[in-house]
């Protein structure tokens, strides 16, 4: 195991909120921030941001902080948005109209380049100025678009066999909006969005008494 | 605080995946079952689910394991699925298209009971068997309903708004599609859907070499 994966998972969660934060005040030519000041926009302690950032060798300097284009520089380094990432969307139905049309897509490094269904009536028409393929088109979607990344957003009883043609076709992670647990190579990474999970979470926040937002794990 | 605040929030998100396993056995007719097996469906020890279930009272026996039937109803009542939760959705866009036609809402105990929108040209019209409402119903669609939840799906700057509206006419958790954190009240609680900050843990975990999925933390 490299120095790299010692990054404890929470940790990781946290650089991309500290990514965000960071890439904003760059653009507005801000030079210095102290680890109390970064951490307040974020409800973090300035002790939870030192204790982070020093996981990857920032330390800021007492009464000055931490220098903003250099940390910026570094976080996007470290959290490979330092390149556009190509998705292959499978399923064109709501979610993927959705998933389309959210605006963030465009701004940020992000592009859907292909959209994929197994509805022969839907092959072929136009969708958000893609061209909707054929299932049989995803490995040459993937090859074409050097896509690292897949989207499934098909019924819960395909999920499984789009991913395992998308793990095939050499997509290294893979963004599930179906419920189902995924079964992949331990190498592709998966994230997974579940309405109905975060339905039940809140659920039992209400009955439990149990209040504040998942950010504060 | 009382004794039920005590579970910490990551045990709180395990019981939810016992819930839905004990449930499915439950249905199944199965009658007991140990620490290993439950946790072997869900990639967990069988040390971590005696952890788990021993915060509420629930202690296995040797040989035998958990009764279902007693786990099944317990685990109910704790998460507040005993009875149907009703939301009103804030936002007649793709999201909320994508959410009303999401099939689990249908056989889950989650119902989308209203459905408000600012655009006047969609006020009136039929989404779903629901006729869209202005945003100044909110407050009588949440008490007709006996709404505890809310569901924002409007465009990023009307979210802190809607949340507003939201918790004035009484709903205790929302569940949030825009990027944006929303400020409430503490005793809400929130759950947040973002896409592109699922998308960014992804190119992060690539980038990084960290594999698996997010179900691991």
């Amino acid at each position: 195991m490299d120095e790299k994966s010692r990054i404890p998972r929470p940790t990781a969660k946290r650089l991309t909120l500290y990514f965000r934060q960071i890439r904003t005040l760059a653009a507005a030519g801000r030079k210095t921030i102290n680890s109390r000041q970064l951490g307040a926009a974020l409800g973090l302690t300035g002790a939870q941001v030192r204790k982070d950032l020093a996981c990857f060798g920032q330390f800021g300097h007492p009464g000055v902080g931490y220098q903003i284009p250099s940390l910026h520089e570094q976080l996007r380094q470290l959290l490979g948005r330092d390149r556009t990432w190509n998705a292959v969307l499978v399923g064109a139905g709501n979610i993927g109209r959705a998933l389309l049309s959210y605006d963030r897509f465009s701004s940020e490094d992000f592009r859907i380049v292909a959209v994929c269904d197994a509805d022969p009536s839907l092959v072929g028409s136009e969708w958000g100025g893609r061209e909707v393929l054929a299932m049989d088109r995803i490995e040459s979607a993937v090859h074409e678009h050097d896509a690292k990344l897949g989207i499934i957003a098909v019924p819960d009883h395909a999920a499984q066999q789009v991913a395992d043609l998308l793990v095939e076709a050499g997509i290294e992670g893979i963004l599930n909006f179906s419920p189902r647990r995924l079964d992949v190579d331990e190498t592709v990474s998966i994230s997974s969005v579940d309405f109905t999970r975060s339905l039940e979470q809140l659920a039992f926040q209400i009955s439990f008494g149990v209040s504040g937002t998942e950010e504060d794990e």
